[in-house]
């Protein structure tokens, strides 16, 4: 009979023991410089500093006159005051008009003041009488003017390296004229799903197969971290077969990303084939679901094992794969998922102290509280626990458990 | 002098009822079936039912020994038990293998049981003699099986029309065998900012100019969205131009998106051309900033004027143009954003009761609490304001602000 695998791991790693030595041998990507219209989601690489003001000159906050303050001064609707129309400015141009004293221009919201001008009386504190503009109201000198540089100063550091482009960043670096911007290359990524039960989704199912569900979800993982997929499969759990593909995939891939054959069955090839090919820097996580997670590197490749029960793939490309893509990209957020309080529902114990635990639960609202509900659940395969679920509840190591009614932090999904 | 256009709004529409009359004008897209690698974050427009049971099969969730329990029963380290060894079932076989009384077949995690099992013994509480297997524990029946169907029966509804698609919704579909979905197509999207002032990034400031900010902001908001920009640009603040591009895009644009141009001012051509050519289903919505909002058809085209102030053009999109979005995309969710409970942190008074107002908060973290910190602001031009903070907090028309130590929803930005 064949000889038996090992059982169990002789030593866990704390996750965070395993993430500080992962991230500190992973080095940063290179820059690219890429066009505004496409730097969505990407991981600015560059601080920025405004080379301009914003507004770049003073201008009208209002449509109306602009007019020396001094001029309105005790006007009212009882004791309206009138001074000359001299002209207009319209928004966008650059007039060379002046304004004396008892003068007024015409000025569109966003145009530039006229030089003597220190206010703007909206027009419909006004009326026109021929070529007179009769005022009823008195300004104070400033009044509806934004000054040059009241937004944002000229070299005031505006966005840091680091962060994430989301729209409003891509409006602010447009407003400082920037129409590309440097960015962290995308990491290369393959994907394998090992083992020989699994067959691909769009064929029917044979007697003792299970469809292959890993290499969809961590793609879509990948993506949405912001990598790029340049290899997803399933491999048998054939010795051969997946060091041919280890080593394909070390020759261009920055990640090498597997699931399943990294536990301690018969068939848990990727342990031995790695430590044999290349390093391993942990294998055996204390977290749960996730143990089996196996860390190393094969040439410039870093590589992980992931389970092969799908919600522990998940959970461990969160903890683990994803925070070392953003890792490459530069982000100064490693984790971005959006963590919310919540009150849990209910008592839930916990059994194995020393793991990090991953609780499931769904987010109901109840008049002015959150509610975290932990999702029934048994096993790390049932995929509809996590589509029924909102986010996640870390249980560090040496806590008993949540108790009925306390505060907890639920990390939402990546979205 | 020139005819001033009216000033500001005769009746302004609370945005309930604006948003009530749009979406009921608005039809959902076509289906079109797309692989599962394409799907991230795309519409699901048909009803999953499961088609198999997950798991497939009776399977085993440890690696061990298939045997029927009662074979184990009273046996413990003290009192062990001895059956035959008699065959091996790997994971992903089919096995006509077949237990008898008094027999054990190694068995791996999610390989079949065999026929006559009902239970599985770990691997770590037996013992190998020869063609022995000891047994050191004894198992209630069912115990280390998962049963056929447990994590998901077939025919039951698993994923409703109008759910976005994200990385636990793969895995699940793929996990049912799904390579292709049905989702609905993209609308297609022309973005136009109009304005004399603007000029592109890219080119150096001219005095009185202006950096183009909303058509990249507009842009990134339609892909986060869902949309297909088929048309990006900026317009002058010419009747004629605007009429053209307007005509144009309304030959193949399903939704059209101006900034500027919307308001009240003299060169705020757009009501004119688009009550003359199409029609105007509301013009000055009740909320701040975002006032000057126009939502209008013409032919097939819904049409937004979204105020040219960048904060405003962002907050209206967030409330109207991107929900618009998600309606034509049959999302059962029409506002993607995340809301989160805080405390607000200082008394935010409200001027001009009757608008809805829009909030922009910064989140801070402070002991067990989550704190909204109102980002100051000035105008609703300030980009940074938004790249600053979190969220926002939505003021309902009637109610006075907001009182410092009061529970407030933050919508998150949407990500």
């Amino acid at each position: 009979m064949e000889k038996l695998h090992k059982i169990g791991f002789s030593k866990l790693t704390p996750l965070e023991e395993a993430l500080e030595k992962l991230f500190s041998k992973i080095h940063v990507n290179p820059i690219e410089e890429i066009i505004i219209k496409e730097v969505l989601n990407r991981i600015l690489a560059e601080d920025i500093i405004s080379e301009i003001d914003i507004p770049p000159f003073d201008r009208s906050a209002m449509d109306g006159y602009a007019i020396k303050a001094e001029d309105s001064f005790r006007a009212s609707p009882k004791n309206p005051k009138k001074i000359r129309f001299t002209g207009t400015i319209e928004i966008g141009e650059s007039s060379n008009l002046r304004i004396y004293k008892g003068e007024a221009i015409r000025i569109s919201t966003g145009a530039p003041i006229p030089e003597g001008s220190d206010a703007v009386i909206k027009i419909e504190d006004t009326e026109i009488e021929n070529d007179l503009i009769i005022l009823y109201t008195s300004l104070a000198p400033g009044k509806n003017i934004s000054k040059k540089g009241e937004d944002l100063k000229k070299s005031t550091l505006v966005l840091s390296k680091g962060t994430e482009l989301k729209a409003e960043h891509i409006a602010l670096l447009s407003s400082l004229g920037y129409n590309k911007v440097k960015v962290r290359t995308k990491p290369k990524i393959s994907i394998f799903s090992t083992g020989d039960e699994l067959i691909e989704p769009g064929v029917s199912l044979q007697p003792g197969k299970i469809y292959n569900s890993n290499t969809p979800m961590i793609s879509a993982l990948v993506n949405l971290y912001g990598g790029i997929i340049i290899r997803g499969e399933g491999i048998k759990d054939d010795k051969k077969a997946i060091k041919t593909k280890l080593i394909e995939a070390a020759e261009d891939s920055q990640i090498i990303i597997f699931t399943g054959g990294t536990s301690v069955g018969t068939k848990d090839y990727l342990p031995e084939i790695i430590g044999e090919l290349g390093s391993i820097l942990a294998h055996g996580i204390a977290m749960r679901p996730g143990t089996p997670v196996l860390i190393g590197f094969l040439k410039n490749s870093l590589i992980f094992c992931l389970p092969g029960t799908p919600v522990a793939a998940y959970v461990s490309f969160l903890k683990i794969s994803g925070p070392a893509m953003r890792k490459m990209l530069g982000c100064s957020v490693l984790d971005p998922r959006i963590e919310i309080m919540a009150i849990i529902n209910k008592d839930v114990p916990v059994s194995g102290l020393g793991y990090l635990h991953y609780l499931r639960v769904k987010i109901e609202k109840e008049k002015n509280e959150i509610i975290a509900v932990p999702v029934k659940l048994k096993g790390s395969g049932v995929i509809s626990s996590l589509t029924k679920s909102d986010g996640i509840i870390e249980i560090p190591p040496h806590q008993e458990g949540l108790k009925k009614g306390e505060k907890v932090i639920i990390k939402l999904f990546p979205r």
